[in-house]
């Protein structure tokens, strides 16, 4: 702002009168300031367009720094959510954070980013009491366990795992299991989609009269193969296996063909929550619940954008199941 | 600032002056605005400080926003850099930008960051010449035809296509191909890494008295599999596949297998500038030529932030084979 003040020979509260609308200022010095402006292509100095106007059209999509959980999925939600925002003249960035949300406070209170989405949800997450605390709009991809005043969208996970059960009974499945990732005393223990996930697997199994267990994941291909070789030792006769953790699926087949299973004809695999990229890179193809990052991403740019537009008071809960897309790893359960 | 000076009960031209030290202040009236800066939390203004200082301490990767080419690589290249960004104080987000670099000018003339680094770069990419212009502090992850005036870390894709032939030959090899991706008529047409590899692959063929045939795969899986089935068609006695496509090796796998060869007993496969993690997620694991990604990112960052500091004025050009890492997919040629 010195320069444009030094150049329109004013002073430097007349460039923010000017800028801010806050005071008169005559129409020649006015018109000296802006020729100023335009002079030192000011106008496109987004950081003095964010002093006027209190807008920075910038949008961050909180991502936590810790493990390598950057998965297809996720780069789904990031893409369309970005392509979303960017048709509503709005620039989506991908932040990392850390995920106790110590570092929220110099993002959002720093004036750089008009709102925040926040992935990665945990049932008790500290970032949404801080965002909360700071007042900066945002909108959760996810869900924490008490959400009624909170802005969301999230897979219906609920739904998804229902589905998924109802699928493989239809093909003769009694006995089943769940790998969910190992999270425990992790910084991302409590991300509610595996609670989610386990709560509804084993209501469902237990209203069914099904024999099922839930087996924890250690990372990669090698937590797969550790999970397959669990489930077989705890159930030897168990013929369905739903994966919800895309880096362990092969590691899963891995296990169940070194203990001498066949996929399907022995046992069925179901990929939970995750894309046909991810299944088509299997062998057998996954049969998958293929997760709606798409159309999740769109809803949550939207839903944030809505607030910041004002447009809207209404708080978002939008929820959405996957849909079951069939390819080579399910089949009837053995006779 | 305008609430900092009613605070304080001075004007705004003299919140500026205390702010960027650009006139003296008495030390009373000095103390009365921090005072009134620091009731009304404006120490973490970033926006602010931005004005203050010129800095944000923001730096973006820019990422292209066509196409899904967001790979477990790219994770951790952006990880590794925004983790050393921060230990240096700095924030790295990831931005997605059109690939012809149409929006450039507004993400850096409008002062937001304080530099970028450029991942997925093509042999004549405009992006470049963008950057150069606005004179923004800039960083290449990736080289482009002539990049002798820029500042770049790389992957040395020449020693890596070298490596991988000598290891194949070692066992025996003599029939190899190359899997690409097929980008001809895309925006990221012009890959540099691609070409680099192809040129290298082609002269060292030639070198040797060795056969060899390049293989464009479309995308995905039935990409690589409609590939396998090109390289078989063109050569029936091909014994090593080199895969530098992350998204089309299990398509690769697939098709050899539907072609009714085994791996590695009848054909070798090797994935170029991959993962571990992606290897793992095969069957056979692949063996793989890893790309080093953290040490790329790390250094991208450190490039970045000592050019912003003004620590080095030296241009860094740091390049870095990938490591063979031998897994189950390669072995001796059949006899």
């Amino acid at each position: 702002m010195q320069q444009v003040a030094d150049r329109a020979g004013v002073s430097i509260a007349t460039v923010s009168f000017v800028v801010n609308g806050t005071k008169y200022v005559t129409p020649a010095t006015t018109a000296r300031v802006r020729a100023a402006m335009r002079d030192l292509n000011f106008r496109g100095n987004v950081v003095a367009r964010a002093l006027a106007s209190r807008r920075t059209r910038i949008i961050a999509l909180l991502f936590p720094t810790t493990g390598n959980r950057f998965s297809p999925t996720t780069a789904q939600f990031f893409m369309s959510a970005a392509e979303r925002a960017s048709e509503r003249g709005h620039h989506l960035v991908l932040w990392p954070v850390d995920p106790a949300g110590d570092d929220l406070d110099d993002l959002v209170s720093g004036g750089l980013v008009d709102g925040v989405i926040v992935m990665e949800v945990r049932m008790d997450d500290p970032r949404v009491a801080v965002l909360t605390s700071l007042e900066v709009p945002f909108t959760l991809i996810g869900r924490t366990r008490d959400s009624r005043g909170l802005p969301f969208v999230d897979i219906d996970f609920e739904t998804t795992i229902v589905s998924s059960i109802d699928h493989l009974e239809s093909l003769g499945h009694r006995r089943f299991a769940l790998v969910l990732e190992d999270l425990e005393g992790t910084p991302m223990a409590g991300y509610a989609p595996h609670l989610r996930a386990q709560a509804t697997f084993e209501r469902v199994i237990a209203e069914r009269g099904l024999v099922g267990q839930v087996a924890p994941a250690g990372a990669g291909s090698d937590g797969g193969r550790a999970a397959a070789e669990a489930i077989l030792a705890a159930d030897p006769d168990v013929t369905a296996v739903l994966v919800m953790k895309d880096d362990s699926s092969a590691g899963v087949l891995v296990g169940l063909y070194a203990a001498g299973r066949r996929v399907p004809e022995d046992v069925s695999v179901l990929s939970i929550a995750s894309s046909a990229t991810h299944a088509d890179q299997h062998y057998p193809r996954l049969s998958t619940m293929v997760a709606p990052g798409r159309e999740l991403g769109i809803r949550a740019a939207d839903a944030l954008i809505d607030q910041l537009d004002g447009v809207s008071d209404d708080l978002p809960h939008f929820l959405l199941p996957c849909t079951l897309r069939v390819a080579e790893s399910t089949g009837p359960a053995p006779v």
